[in-house]
């Protein structure tokens, strides 16, 4: 059955990365550097504030791939990312733009590759990387 | 200056991932995918019930490599991962072990490589991935 979507198509989700979000990453994860929650700190270091979690701002990647996986029939799942890169800072307050658009398609393998780029307001590439989603069971 | 750390040194990190950890997850990043919220839909999936997000559980890689972090002196950011795999659902209630291992150390471009590996409470590897970590501004 074919996957529903094609080359080419691609999904855009924007979202404000606000400090309760950075916060609440903190503690999910347990991951408190100061990069993440010591405002004093990050005064001294060239970012001259707090930054988000990198993986907070992969996260919002992995909703434009909700998105897509909207369009596929079945249950799809995130089967990994390749080449993963936070090229830029997320400041707290920054508005990041994911686009999110198919490479390729595996029809045999029943996954999808794409390629995942984010900005920030001003334009700034912040991350960069390929998702892979796969389908695991057709409805 | 010396980085301070060596190959095979390994940060041990544990944590059960909570429903509320999942539903905060959810409502940080937006990633609302059934998978990760719907209960009845999910019980009809070879999953039987509601898995965590991927990337909720790379962020605990991320929480081990700032433990080690901690041992570099300086300021140090995430530069990226390399082939990120969830290789098994990690369910809400599952405790998972990461294992986050000092694989190669640039010292000329600051940077450390480690190998990441999650499993779950039975032993099932649920993540595999290789980590950058780079130093951005000596202490």
């Amino acid at each position: 059955m074919s996957l529903g979507v094609s080359v080419g198509e691609t999904v855009r989700f924007r979202k404000t990365v606000t400090e309760s979000d950075v916060g609440l990453f903190a503690g999910i994860t347990g991951d408190f550097a100061p990069n993440h929650v010591d405002e004093e700190y990050m005064r001294t270091t060239p970012y001259g504030t707090r930054i988000a979690h990198g993986v907070l701002v992969l996260g919002l990647a992995s909703t434009a791939s909700t998105i897509l996986a909207g369009r596929i029939p079945g249950t799809t799942v995130s089967a990994g990312y390749d080449r993963v890169r936070f090229t830029g800072p997320v400041r707290i307050g920054d508005t990041v733009t994911i686009d999110y658009t198919v490479e390729s398609i595996d029809e045999e393998r029943r996954r999808v590759r794409a390629a995942v780029r984010g900005a920030t307001q001003d334009g700034t590439t912040c991350l960069v990387a390929t998702h892979i989603l796969a389908v695991v069971a057709d409805s």
